[in-house]
């Protein structure tokens, strides 16, 4: 019923403002591993997304691939001796046919349910990288399923060379995660973005290139997230996560939620080491960045607050 | 050292002609089938194409993904018990990120090397069908790897519903192959070739969607690349094969080579039942409606003779 009620609430109010949302690779799955399953969890997201386009906003959405790329990488890995596997940053090529294709194909369908003439295609991206970053010889990017202890070394079996890391008591896989310096397709981004479409681009953070050589590692969604947002000159940034916002003191007894912050106090805060690498990290990085080079506001904020979230009444609002 | 040569004798002749090409799935694989093989294996057509756009062509590409799926869906099935395995459709989804990505990365490699800025991008692409396709009942289009006889219940184990069909002595997997009735991004792909990019899209027939249902099927590529190519109002519409054109009485002591054909004549030998099923039929199909349709000119081609095949000298050219 949702369905029905809002789309006699909802106006074409002709905002026509841009921005780039950040969608979490965690945010496309679901605990059913089936299509349908994960085809189904998207629908929640797709609809509100959909619902911002019939408000009158262009988006430009980035999704993560964490999960999904280390399930790719697993298939392949696990049926080297039938057909040679393909290497990583052909596994992330993959996710973003598969998962531009549900949230392309869900997001189309709810458009066309509030009969809106607008429409959102899919753009593959590669991503450039620097050949010096320091994450290629550190992994810290967990992706796939999570690992008992005695699991780990079937896996070290098929493929020696996997590093793991030990989060709440398992294991999972850890990969590069380099920071994106340049979007390699931003010109046809901006032009779609101008001719009025959505575009779904820079999945899974973008298939990483350096120096003209693929590399085997998964970017940093988030930070291309940036890089799109600032490229672009949208009017705001939007990270989505499963928390409410960015915390103090996370997961504990004084853990305090912040709503507005300004770019120096934020600043100071990472500068503390207040957060969590390899999630709230590289979102208040992005942040930060974005606000700086554009002077305008980025928020982070939980995917179930998205709506509120763009009016700046959920999450935490990164301002000057 | 043909790079070289070739950089100085090609001029921009500001052609700015818009052609459709149609690569088949078979063009895009080496024997070596790591990805280094297959990559190096696109090379070779990626410099073709990037010379035509140096020339002032603005390129189409579809792809076919008959052997990449097949092996894509392999992969799924032999890893059921691990990860639950995807559809035959979202198998394809992924076969047009990781075969866009190749010939996306190669052909701007060589756009790159030959000082053009011009660019390609990839964008995904729907393709409606209809859900009343007689192929829905009837599989037959080859994906994946040859087997032998001996091999064939070992699959059927994993899962019984495979078809195969006996070709050439050995045996293959078959899927339905139903006709693409509309492209849903063709507003995007028309907008990206007006503003001058070169867009790779279509790649594998298309994800095919019947009634806002996703169906397990390859759609035909030369027949997307037709409904590609009318909708696009392309000049040319170029289908490339591992065979020199169209022949009559093909692998016959009295075989022929068809060079220039008439639309009346090609049907009459269509009607005869002249053409393979699954191989040359569905090509001559496609040119012959684009030729209809637009009363421009459609070459059926070898991959190598791709030059030529663009100015009428090569392959069998069939016109009104």
């Amino acid at each position: 019923m949702i369905y029905l009620l809002d789309f006699y609430i909802i106006k074409d109010e002709n905002i026509d403002m841009k921005i780039v949302i950040g969608l979490g690779g965690n945010a496309l799955i679901s605990k059913d591993r089936s299509f349908e399953g994960q085809y189904s969890s998207i629908n929640e997201i797709s609809y509100k997304l959909a619902l911002l386009i019939k408000k009158g906003y262009r988006l430009v959405i980035t999704h993560g691939n964490g999960p999904q790329v280390g399930e790719t990488l697993l298939r392949h890995e696990h049926t080297k001796d039938l057909i040679p596997p393909l290497p990583l940053f052909a596994c992330v090529a993959e996710t973003q046919g598969l998962l531009g294709f549900m949230l392309e194909s869900s997001i189309n369908k709810h458009l066309s349910l509030l009969n809106t003439k607008s429409q959102i295609v899919t753009l593959l991206s590669r991503v450039m990288i620097s050949i010096d970053d320091p994450s290629l010889s550190n992994p810290t990017k967990p992706i796939g399923p999570f690992y008992y202890e005695e699991n780990i070394k079937d896996l070290l079996k098929i493929n020696p060379n996997i590093r793991f890391k030990k989060i709440d008591g398992m294991y999972r896989r850890v990969v590069p995660s380099p920071e994106p310096i340049k979007i390699l397709n931003i010109d046809a981004v901006k032009r779609l973005l101008d001719d009025g479409f959505n575009v779904i681009t820079g999945g899974g953070g973008g298939i990483p290139i350096a120096n003209d050589h693929f590399i085997d590692a998964v970017i940093d969604k988030d930070l291309t997230s940036e890089r799109l947002a600032t490229e672009l000159n949208v009017s705001k940034l939007i990270l989505l996560t499963n928390e409410k916002g960015v915390y103090l003191n996370y997961k504990s007894e004084n853990e305090r939620l912040l709503k507005n912050v300004t770019t120096s106090e934020l600043k100071y805060y990472l500068a503390c080491n207040k957060f969590e690498e390899g999630s709230m990290k590289p979102k208040v990085k992005a942040a930060l960045r974005f606000v700086e080079n554009t002077k305008r506001e980025a928020v982070i904020a939980d995917l179930d607050d998205l709506l509120d979230a763009v009016d700046g009444k959920a999450g935490t609002v990164i301002s000057l």
